[in-house]
């Protein structure tokens, strides 16, 4: 992207930046100028128009008539403009637009005659009063119900569709909507077209400062001074008969990323009749034949704007009497698949370097490469069985089969249940948004691959089958027909996002082809998507400064994760590792012991088992560093609750039930997150640790005199004062020193601890004297300084969210405003005490984009995440480091 | 107190400093001289004396033999000397002690010469053998039970006390122990009295390091780099016979603060039997007739000690065939009400200013005048239906009832319950202190005034009865015989530690008289303890800087807080208002109430109620700011969990038991500390703000109108985020603007916030924003910052504190290392944005007096505390502002 363009959206706005560029190199836009959001800082801070503006908006008004051949308020051929508002990023429908702006009872003949069409003046009119009343002068629905009004019209007229109005009656409504407006608010509905523009122009200003725009801002932490641009561009008309029309497209195709022309059209037809799904549109491909001289105007433009702005381009357009007008262009939203094949192939096609590309791609979106297919031939044989329902718009690739829901409350419901779940719906709309999060897809009977579903699924990464027509459903009544069949909420169904199928009952998902080629289980191709992942990755890990570790206890995950480019293990859970069939009894026998030497008899047991454990994790990771976490959980955890289940522990170890339930009660805690746990429960009862840092230990000799250079890391968690770590660290280097004696090897180990307890961080210079490493546990960290608890936040956490208390979710991104001061905090302190200190993240932030840019900045050395977000962790860690 | 002598306590610890400054003042000090704790710390860095320490201990001994006319070593006339620990501060019995120190087979003989008596040489050497082998040669009593070879040697001769084994078989004891010491260590007991003398000093450094010396400094908070100086001093002798003698004295004393001379001796005995329990001594007034030429020299003494150290004093003496020796003097430990009377008498007589009799009182002592005395005349009536059972030593004043425990643990454990109790012991120990700290009273068999119960229970403010010989207390039984009654644990018991009575069975407590002054039930004094207590009172608040506000919820605790001196209200809960038996049902319809509406309805039953409450609370605080915090505690609080009271709920309020039961599972949280509960709750369900809200102001509107310059101040719960807080405050001023128009009055009020969530702490400068006071809730703060719940703290926060990792418990003193650091941070934050904000403390640690003079230290504005801790804290505020 050249120079200066950047700024250009800082003062212009970004739609006014694109605006201005299309312009700058040729292509067909609206005559129109901008509004800098200087001047609605100005106006915000003066509360009036700043000095000259007027002046030099009326000659810009005066230009773009002379450019149009009409005149603005001129009573026979009169120039309509629209009035939008543009900040320096995307804030879609929180910000005002005033449309047709320019019409009163002398333009309007001048427009039907014009253009030829009263009815279209006439609606244009309606229109515009509506949402000027509305916009500009504030007029609230109960004061002025003009969708009522022209309701009891077309009741009247016994017709159903706006179109079935013509000009007589909408010029009544017109009428009798200004006669509400004067009534309403004591002044008449402005007829001069200057005084419109000035009251348009001032609210957009204005808008900047609505609620819901500040709400956008603050979750999107945009600053309140950047202002919104204002652009004024004359109106062009899609709607003015068959030899107009109106579309939108994408430069390539969103969700496959194949190198294509992508989009939808419809003649006759305004903006809105295409994206709002009531119409269903043509795909861009008809109009090679149906209007191919547009096609290859469009073409051009198409090859035009790649060139130009190095990136996927989503653009809207209208022909208007058969000349092509580019409305806006903006870089496309895309599924991950498409992102990385759009980006690697912008860079094979030399339009783009290797580091734009990557921050061409939303990391999380990675993920969807690595998300289920069907299995085998599970769905032919479906769709050979009859199973197919029918076939919908590919809107998000993938494969998902769940249970029906129909509500986005239900999908929420059934997935906290542990439920795989479809959320099905007529079409979505943003209350959807967290039902669509806990669905595995989205299936909707309308709306187009533009539509609300389609849009979010693919940025969410979510398989998404949109439009498909063939069905009906009824959210109501929870039922689906399909033709002669009936589903209802709870069976099950399966949708192909790649194809757009939808098929009944459960198909298999399986692995995706990356997934295979990563676990070994396909071969590598050479320019598949495995070696286009492949490529991004070495781009990636070129330029990430931050190192990524993966949180995984077992060899398998262990192996995955190492294919996926984990440099280490940041947090092995060693609690799992008493759950195990083998181990549970001892464990259990060991927590209902009445005296340490009982203790260490039933930890003896576990020893050799832990041991095995660890030297399959050991050999899994080579000589990278692996970090385990001596146990974490409150000890009645292990033991059984319910009679039934202390009857048969009872009968198991041959204790009596009623000495299992006194200490199943005395082990009771009224908040145990903040309880007998950690180091708390390893401090008190050393046993455990010891067994457990023994078993480490011995394994690591074992796999060591192997040849594999181990290097353990013993990560002690819950530290809040520097003496708890002290004791755990003596044991660690005594049983360290003792099992390399015995052995008879030496390698090489760390200990350190966990900083999830606001004390730890508030004194870590105290803590590092005693740490050779911190990893921040932030999710416990995030709920100790929030003081919130995360299994019970579903209370009041997402309202905290929908209101913009909190700008995300603080347990998927990291507050920054909060957690991420401790963090700072932190890390100030111990490199104060230790310089040297290895500093990382194992909480599930360490996989969040966000967040791991957070990690870039503080300087940590690792993020540690799950191993299928280890591919996100490695991309956007390369996008923290290009960008600061 | 002259300049200087605090230094030199730094140098030669406490001991040191008394017995070099007696010398300087004349007094007969035994010859001696002291190591500095220089030397102690040098020892415990390099495990070696210092250089030179050998070569002037050694020429010190030299000079003090020349000042004795005795040769350390002599064959003939052998110098005896004693080496004692001594820190800066009293640290009772934690440390080591020789005594005797020079004795071998040569010089026992020489000393039986000097002192013409063989048997008491033999013992001396025998006393020396057994402490030395003890405290320098850490032999053990199973590898040399040298009590037991003892006491077969009285069983052999068939007598029962040491006195009465003669100098012939004591020296069999002695021999056949050092032959023991010699088999079990492989070492000859060392001859030498040189090597004894290192040994003995060593060994007293090494003490400083013990645990027990440990843990008395982490619960006294004395940091461990003090170290212990070593006073090495000429032997006297108290058993020499009937013209020698020992004693412990108090200046005045220490239960009532009479001025006049209290204490004990004995008669041809040695230090340790008078204070051991074994001889029952004689009260120091016995002596005016039995010695009066001694009796004339101590109380010159007693003078003297006055004079020159301006407080009471504990001394010890020595009278050595007719010779008196001063051998200690300290500041003595005394009663809550000693110390305000000797504390008034000092200032009175011009021996004390006040701000110095102001640093020397206790403040948590001062509770004991508050403490409660029995009712009316139910001790006489009891006492004269025969229940008096026994009459011990009035070792700690004050009445208590409870039921009897014979163990520490037990004490623990039923106070944990809730009961009232009364730990009853043969004599205590250090081990039982967590256990006397749990009791109402504390009773024991042996030991004088002086015994560790009786040090400790005045200590403590606890009411004790010691050395109630008429008893028989059998721990391990759990009896106590009184005669022919016999009692056990779980019976009740009464105890009179003002004379001593123990009583059988309740005997009902009152309030104090003081209290009763305070409270209008008696008549104030002109000389009395309300007299001192005023003027003491007087006195701070003429040198504090913080206010003293008081937790108060009803009209009856403000007014007996506003007698204390509250200056305000600093936490009034309202949940406490909720819970009344009008109240109730209508706060559970509205939980369980379907919809805001209904909530509403239910809601508008309570606010007459609570208006009717704030009215009182006002009217008791008059001008007084009163602040008011909404509703904190989670919804199931107040719901019914058992079936029973489900059903009858369900009754009540007409609404099927299963919908109860349902909204109790639903509002059922994992760790509710961290839930739905203060702003989150009030944030979502606006309504409970709204009507509580209302109450407060639509009070504070009436009683204003009353003429009485109401002050409220409301404040917000568990805020986190500036925002949470911001929907509060607009509720606030929107009800408060609405109720004053309503009631056609104006007056000021506030709207503020605890300060209780790490994340608030941290962004105390955005929430300073909105909020006009913050007040530390440092319960909560504790608990989140430290992420330890109270409620489960149990099962291992007395380990931290008895383990060192934390010095006090931090729910009782802030713990400045970590929570105090966010309230620093705090503090800071808060004055960047709005200098002038009013910041206060609420949570318990508002009345503990360390923590409040960390307060002053922070420039906090106040403290709020329990009614009954107000005294306390104005005291403790004094003391911090005479400090710092």
């Amino acid at each position: 992207m050249p120079a200066g363009l950047s700024d250009s959206k800082e003062v212009l706005g970004g739609k006014g930046a694109g605006l201005a560029k299309m312009s700058q190199i040729g292509l067909p836009v609206p005559p129109g100028f901008t509004i800098t959001t200087a001047a609605c800082n100005a106006y915000a801070a003066g509360g009036a128009f700043p000095a000259g503006l007027e002046a030099e908006t009326r000659s810009s008004v005066l230009a773009l008539g002379k450019a149009m051949g009409k005149g603005f308020g001129d009573a026979h051929d009169p120039l309509l403009v629209s009035v939008r508002s543009g900040a320096r990023a995307s804030m879609p429908g929180m910000m005002d637009t005033v449309l047709n702006l320019g019409l009163n009872e002398t333009t309007v003949a001048g427009l039907a005659a014009a253009s030829g069409d009263e009815r279209f003046a006439w609606d244009s009119y309606r229109r515009f009063v509506f949402m000027y009343s509305d916009v500009v002068l504030g007029i609230t629905d109960e004061e002025c119900p003009f969708e009522a009004i022209f309701h009891k019209h077309k009741k009247r007229l016994k017709v159903k569709l706006d179109t079935e109005v013509g000009a007589a009656d909408l010029k009544k409504v017109v009428q009798e909507c200004l006669a509400l407006v004067k009534k309403a608010t004591g002044k008449a509905f402005p007829t001069d077209p200057w005084e419109q523009l000035w009251g348009a122009i001032a609210a957009v200003f204005r808008s900047w400062g609505n609620d819901r725009a500040v709400t956008y801002r603050r979750m999107h932490g945009y600053p309140d001074d950047w202002g919104t641009a204002v652009n004024v561009q004359a109106m062009v008309f899609g709607n003015l008969g068959e030899q107009s029309g109106t579309g939108v497209a994408f430069t390539r195709n969103p969700s496959t990323g194949d190198k294509a022309f992508y989009g939808e059209y419809l003649r006759n037809a305004q903006g809105e009749d295409v994206v709002a799904g009531t119409r269903t549109p043509h795909p861009i491909e008809d109009l090679k034949t149906d209007w191919p001289r547009i096609y290859k105007e469009l073409d051009q433009v198409r090859k035009t704007l790649e060139n130009n702005f190095h990136d996927m381009q989503d653009l809207e357009f209208t022909i208007e009497n058969g000349k092509l007008f580019i409305l806006q262009t903006r870089n496309g939203k895309r599924t991950g698949l498409a992102a990385v094949r759009i980006a690697t192939d912008l860079v094979k096609e030399k339009r783009l370097g290797k580091e734009q590309a990557l921050l061409q791609i939303e990391p999380d979106g990675i993920t969807q490469l690595l998300s289920p297919v069907f299995r085998g031939s599970e769905k032919d044989k479906a769709v050979k069985a009859g199973r197919r329902l029918a076939k919908g718009l590919n809107a998000g690739p993938g494969a998902a089969t769940g249970r029906i829901v129909f509500t986005a409350e239900a999908a929420v419901a059934w997935a906290a249940k542990g439920e795989q779940v479809i959320l099905t719906r007529q079409e979505t709309s943003p209350d959807d948004i967290r039902g669509m999060q806990a669905s595995e897809g989205i299936l909707t009977q309308h709306g187009g691959m533009t539509s609300h579903a389609a849009l979010v699924a693919r940025q969410m990464g979510k398989v998404c089958v949109a439009g498909c027509g063939e069905l009906e459903i009824h959210p109501s009544k929870k039922v689906l027909h399909a033709g002669k069949k009936t589903l209802r909420e709870g069976d099950w169904l399966s949708i192909d996002g790649t194809t757009g199928e939808v098929i009944e009952g459960k198909v298999e998902t399986r692995r995706s082809d990356l997934l295979r080629v990563i676990s070994g289980q396909a071969k590598p191709s050479k320019t598949g998507d495995d070696a286009r992942f492949r490529q991004l990755m070495k781009w990636a890990d070129a330029v990430r400064v931050l190192r990524v570790r993966a949180n995984a206890d077992q060899p398998d995950q262990a192996k995955i994760a190492v294919a996926l480019g984990a440099e280490g293990i940041g947090l092995c859970r060693t609690e799992h590792m008493f759950f195990g069939e083998d181990k549970l009894p001892a464990m259990q026998r060991m927590i209902l012991a009445e005296n340490p030497a009982d203790r260490r008899k039933a930890l003896r047991t576990i020893l050799p088992l832990q041991r095995r454990d660890f030297e399959g994790l050991f050999k899994a990771m080579g000589s990278r560093p692996v970090t385990i976490r001596t146990l974490d959980p409150p000890l009645h955890e292990f033991l059984p609750h319910t009679d039934k289940d202390i009857q048969e522990l009872s009968k198991a170890i041959d204790m009596p039930a009623q000495a299992i339930r006194a200490r199943v009660e005395a082990l009771h805690e009224s908040n145990p997150m903040l309880g007998f746990r950690g180091c708390r429960l390893t401090g008190l009862v050393p046993e455990i640790l010891e067994v457990q840092v023994t078993a480490v230990f011995e394994a690591a000799a074992n796999v060591h005199k192997k040849g594999v250079k181990v290097q353990p890391e013993i990560m002690i968690p819950l530290v809040g004062h520097h003496a708890e770590l002290r004791s755990h660290v003596e044991v660690v280097h005594r049983i360290a020193k003792e099992v390399m004696a015995k052995k008879q090897v030496k390698f090489s180990y760390l200990v350190g601890t966990m900083i999830e307890v606001p004390r730890a961080a508030l004194t870590a210079d105290e803590i590092a004297e005693v740490a050779e490493f911190f990893s921040f546990g932030t999710n416990d960290l995030t709920q100790t300084t929030l003081a919130v608890s995360r299994d019970d936040a579903g209370s009041f956490l997402p309202s905290y969210i929908d209101r913009g208390i909190y700008e995300r979710d603080p347990f998927a991104t990291i507050d920054r405003g909060g957690v991420g001061k401790l963090m700072r905090t932190t890390v100030e302190l111990a490199r104060a005490t230790r310089p040297e200190i290895k500093l990382g993240i194992c909480g599930e932030h360490g996989g969040d984009p966000s967040s791991i840019e957070f990690c870039h900045q503080l300087g940590l050395a690792y993020v540690s995440c799950s191993p299928y977000r280890i591919p996100v962790a490695r991309l956007a860690a390369a996008q923290a480091a290009l960008r600061y």
